[in-house]
């Protein structure tokens, strides 16, 4: 049984609450804190795109196809579909020699409401390019650049998304060596975009952020890839996520010394490079929003020593109020309290 | 301890799940089945809509105003911001002499995706009318025809939202006369569209539905407007929800066996009249859309004798079948087995 991590207040009375666990570990393995059970495995979805994309650049394909800290962002990304992040995307395949014509994503509208409500006015509907996963998928693809030898690539990269592609196949690799989890035995299922998704414990994922925010225990390539993306990413944190969002905000104001990315089913990974941490959280009833959200901002703000503006963005990120459709405070967010007092 | 209710499958794996609790109970108030802690205070939320509207009926100002089902069932709803439920908002504050500047819900954009971009490819904004209470509050503002005997109706609803207003003094004493719950010590907070919202404990919830959809042990004015009101929600359920949504695909389904609605943060509560129960669930998490929709399914299931398109609609809503953005079946949404094997 998983303890009650995230409340949610109305008025001054308990109105829900969120169940989950949390394992913080350090690079070597050893695990600083944990919460409820972290050797269970669960679906990380989302929330290991930069293990996802150590092969971009690995493999020598986001140099010799020049992408920007933007473009290496944003194959990171479950971004909002506004503007940037689709021309963001288009740029990465046109540097691919493809177009959105490639993508097996799907497509929804954009992720955040203004951008779709935008793109419904000016009398459009959305491509596959709006998909949150664009950015990653364009990042796949520019990945087949490499692997596909000569071979014409609109022939090569068709099916990428199945588990035996080629680039899959590489991917699958990369998170396997990072997390060190058997994708042969692992609980496997398909991910919102297509592509395959393994459980793993919240252990190896700690570790693999672990690793990724310190290069220890990673093969030479991995190590330099994972340092790559993490500075992309804190150059062009819009990009990973959008306006408004907590992924963007928090790296926004604390830059490299968090790398954290959320998933779908209130899944949540970050790396502490700072501290040589990695944090990996799961909320029983899978949600992000406001349940992962709010604890992630509550691990980050027991591990890192902030203070000043820092201090008060992570807490307005850990105790959000709730306001009602008049602009009304009905209640409140909180971590419960064995969250918030421990300190590493 | 909450059990699991429902559970969200991945591939063949467990990726989520969602405690709660259940009461069942017929209106003697002897609980025929329950799950978990059924005297704990909850926030009911909009589950409770029908029960706010019994003034309406009882002080005879629906029927002065001449309002039809569907303004009835819009009173009771909380509706998906569609034109037909903005022209029939509209045409309740036009029978009181009002017009949409007395609605004191706020504003948001129609909860119906489709709706919202249909209002943003237009070239419009939301107004109150879309607010998803707006049929409940225009209810309130008809029933204030009557209160205000005379006094200016413009002054006279001004504040109506606040718990000492008239019109809300008569709405909460009908919510206790009712359920049985007691204002004065309840816990209390403000609801999303500014009224106030009392904790009151799964057990009086289910009676009040079991009360509201047999008669028995309610006052006769209120026995005779909660028929008048199940009566307009069975001929009218679009008015209730709206496209897709689960309360309105039940009762077109199911007509008059079934009088269902759900409220924000996990709440739902229905009268199941054939049999005399009243069933009240909340999911501890706060998610309604896929974990208290599936749980009240499987008790319909439960305790109605349902066959062919009757059996087979309610076992799409208690097992739904989750698509990815390509239309892959990636899993599924089911009870658990406690909540499936469990007969009335």
């Amino acid at each position: 049984m998983n303890p009650v991590l995230v409340e949610v207040l109305r008025g001054e009375s308990l109105e829900s609450s969120h169940r989950g666990s949390i394992a913080v570990l350090d690079a070597d393995g050893a695990v600083l804190a944990r919460f409820g059970d972290i050797d269970r495995p669960v679906f990380p979805r989302s929330a290991v795109k930069l293990l996802q994309a150590l092969p971009l650049v690995e493999s020598g394909a986001a140099e010799r196809l020049g992408l920007t800290d933007d473009e290496l962002a944003l194959a990171c990304a479950s971004h909002n579909g506004e503007q940037a992040h689709v021309r963001t995307a288009t740029g990465m395949l046109a540097k691919a020699g493809l177009d959105l014509s490639a993508l097996e994503c799907g497509t929804h509208w954009p992720s955040l409401d203004t951008a779709t409500r935008a793109l419904a006015a000016a009398g459009r509907e959305p491509s596959a390019l709006h998909n949150n996963c664009s950015g990653k998928h364009s990042g796949f693809l520019c990945l087949a650049c490499v692997l596909s030898r000569g071979v014409d690539l609109r022939q090569y990269v068709k099916g990428y998304v199945g588990p035996d592609h080629p680039v899959m196949r590489e991917v699958t690799a990369a998170l396997q060596a990072v997390t060190g989890f058997d994708p042969t035995s692992a609980p496997h299922g398909t991910d919102g975009c297509s592509i395959p998704t393994y459980g793993i414990a919240l252990r190896q994922l700690a570790l693999a952020f672990a690793r990724v925010g310190s290069g220890v225990g990673l093969r030479e390539g991995h190590a330099r890839a994972a340092q790559r993306l993490r500075r992309a990413i804190a150059n062009a944190p819009f990009m990973v996520a959008g306006s408004g969002r907590f992924d963007t905000r928090v790296m926004q104001q604390l830059g490299e010394r968090v790398c954290c990315k959320v998933g779908a089913e209130g899944v949540f990974c970050a790396a502490l490079p700072d501290r040589g941490l990695g944090v990996a959280i799961k909320i029983d009833d899978g949600n992000n929003a406001r349940a992962a959200e709010v604890a992630m901002a509550a691990v980050i703000e027991s591990c890192l020593r902030l203070s000043g503006l820092d201090a008060e963005t992570l807490h307005s990120l850990s105790h959000p109020r709730l306001r009602n459709w008049n602009g009304i405070g009905v209640g409140q967010l909180r971590p419960t309290s064995a969250l918030v007092n421990f300190r590493l």
